[in-house]
């Protein structure tokens, strides 16, 4: 069944397997590589399921599960052999590099631990085993067609969970603790698609937006809280990652002229954005708005990151990046101002690169940042 | 504030960094121990933040973590040194353990990447450095106070979600997505003080639990429909762990033996945990209810696992582990039956084993195994 509707897809995978194979056959002969970070075994094969690894040669391609993903792994990867084990992992890798004339195992240094390498050292003596730092980013920070449109969907479910809180604010938020507003926005996500929240959604009211990395409490908003709303859905192995202020009254004086800087600033490092600059040097084009204001001691993060199938990718949009821009990659761009005991502003899009400069993924309305609740 | 109200959270984490430091010492004379799985930093310093390490000596212990994090830290960890770093983990640990007289610098083996020994052990060139595993198991698998509380919270938010999508449920399941009755069950969770679910949450009408690991789809649920729930909470960094079956109508015909051979062969494995005996022999107790009845091939996976901070932990109930059981730990007993074709059927309790046997931390009714919805 998946082999007759599937072939697009097909194509996809055996393509990025192709591709990444060239990377690792550029630096180790005679080598097959193994996967082992679920999301790197996801974009090369298609399988969603967890506690499995693929296996890469020059001309085939193992799925290594266990019985509990049987069914899952034969109707979502119809073009790579599937391996049940019943032992270890590493007997498994053992047993179906027989015969296919590897001399050197290629691992992910991110990803194996000392102790998995150790082990499957000790199970291959014959072979050597090389660990290789960042293979798999090489392709993934520029997406496909594929993954622009998963993280577009990524991107409208998130967006649809929000409007929907913000419809059905007539009753509003004031009196609600942030915790509730939090669970409320994550089941909406979830009724309008989501698999799950791609992180931690972060609801902060008043001076705890201070805190960038906020977790929601049982704190009760109040009538005239700025809200901090940081969320994200996580939908077909895709993530998207928004920030909007929610203003239930008027914007709070104190915050008045940071609330214009940091949409000044997001504006200027938006359209910074364009294939062959430096990612620090769109960086540094929001920060310098921030700088010129006066707040550039309270912007303490980067600008932005790539997001896919991981919420937090390469590249990222900091003064340290040596990275240049490209077209494909999907970035954030969240500038913030954090005021310990006053509150904070972060406002954050997604940011596809395109061929000529940038596309805005996530539509909501400007004037969204600063939706006075009824 | 912290340090007012928290000195029997502060003894406590105290006197596990001391236990598990002996049992560093004990292999690796002047020595510093790095703690990079999050679950352990939690556990020896109460800190509940992301990208933090906690660096532990004979007399000391200083968590390293960024400025995102240092209220947090500040606020939950009273009693360690926090190290805010500006450059990268590896530059911190090298500048925190000048003159402390360590000359070993002991890794988590099974979490350390082969990446980040490769780093630490560039940046240390003067230190050894030596991965070691299974270490914090040795403390972690058995369960303090503080501990058992905390997973008893868990599964009564776990038990209080679901009891009311029961109640809740007069309009009844059938012609709902597996989804949907899926994420209205999380949200009660977060709503009865889960931070999150412990996992995917699994619900699986008529045949598709015949699949272990099913992921709720759109597929409506059926008034005939025997469906499997398998969840848990997530809650002040402890997990629960729960399978109930939920049958709309009656029991199907052919699950009526069936459900009843699960129930026997859970009944046998609970009464068989005591400290002292193998972990096998209580995945055992259980198997040979079900190989007697004529299903023990389609029992597919093992008895049971620890839970605790990670809601996979040792130990495994299984035939191959070699581990005993000891009071203190706290264990699901989850025999199921998968028939390909028609249904599957499983039932899952979270048991703490007691000095004198065991006693079993969730309480849902036996009769909620069947409830009839009206």
């Amino acid at each position: 069944m998946a082999r007759r509707t599937s072939s697009a897809y097909k194509s996809v995978y055996s393509s990025r397997r192709r591709a990444v194979f060239r990377l690792v056959a550029a630096r180790v002969k005679a080598s097959a590589l193994l996967v082992s970070k679920p999301e790197d075994v996801g974009y090369l094969s298609g399988f969603g399921g967890q506690d499995s690894w693929l296996l890469l040669g020059r001309r085939w391609a193992c799925l290594i599960t266990d019985g509990r993903y049987a069914e899952q792994a034969r109707a979502e990867c119809d073009d790579v052999e599937i391996h049940i084990r019943t032992g270890t992992v590493v007997a498994a890798i053992a047993e179906i590099l027989k015969g296919r004339g590897v001399r050197c195992l290629v691992l992910q240094a991110d990803h194996v631990t000392v102790a998995q390498r150790r082990d499957i050292s000790a199970a291959l003596p014959t072979k050597r085993v090389k660990p290789v730092s960042g293979l798999l980013w090489t392709l993934r920070r520029c997406k496909d067609a594929q993954e622009i449109r998963a993280i577009g969907k990524a991107v409208r479910i998130a967006q649809e969970g929000f409007r929907q809180m913000l419809s059905a604010g007539a009753k509003g938020w004031a009196g609600r603790s942030e915790r509730e507003v939090a669970a409320e926005l994550d089941h909406r996500m979830r009724l309008a698609g989501a698999d799950r929240p791609a992180f931690d959604t972060i609801v902060a009211g008043g001076s705890r937006a201070s805190q960038p990395h906020y977790l929601p409490g049982s704190t009760k908003i109040k009538r005239t809280d700025a809200v901090l709303v940081d969320w994200g859905a996580m939908a077909g192995g895709y993530c998207s990652d928004l920030t909007r202020m929610v203003f239930l009254g008027r914007i709070p004086p104190k915050l008045v002229e940071v609330y214009e800087v940091v949409r000044r600033a997001q504006r200027a490092g938006i359209l910074a954005i364009r294939p062959g600059v430096s990612c620090r040097s769109v960086d540094l084009a929001a920060r310098k708005v921030i700088a010129a204001a006066g707040y550039g001691e309270q912007f303490v993060h980067s600008l932005g990151h790539g997001i896919g199938r991981d919420v937090h990718e390469p590249p990222v949009l900091a003064g340290s990046s040596r990275t240049r821009v490209r077209a494909g990659m999907v970035v954030t761009v969240e500038p913030g101002v954090y005021l310990p005991g006053v509150g904070g502003v972060r406002i954050e899009d997604d940011i596809l690169v395109t061929p000529s400069g940038r596309r805005r993924l996530s539509s909501l309305p400007r004037s969204c940042e600063a939706t006075v609740l009824r």
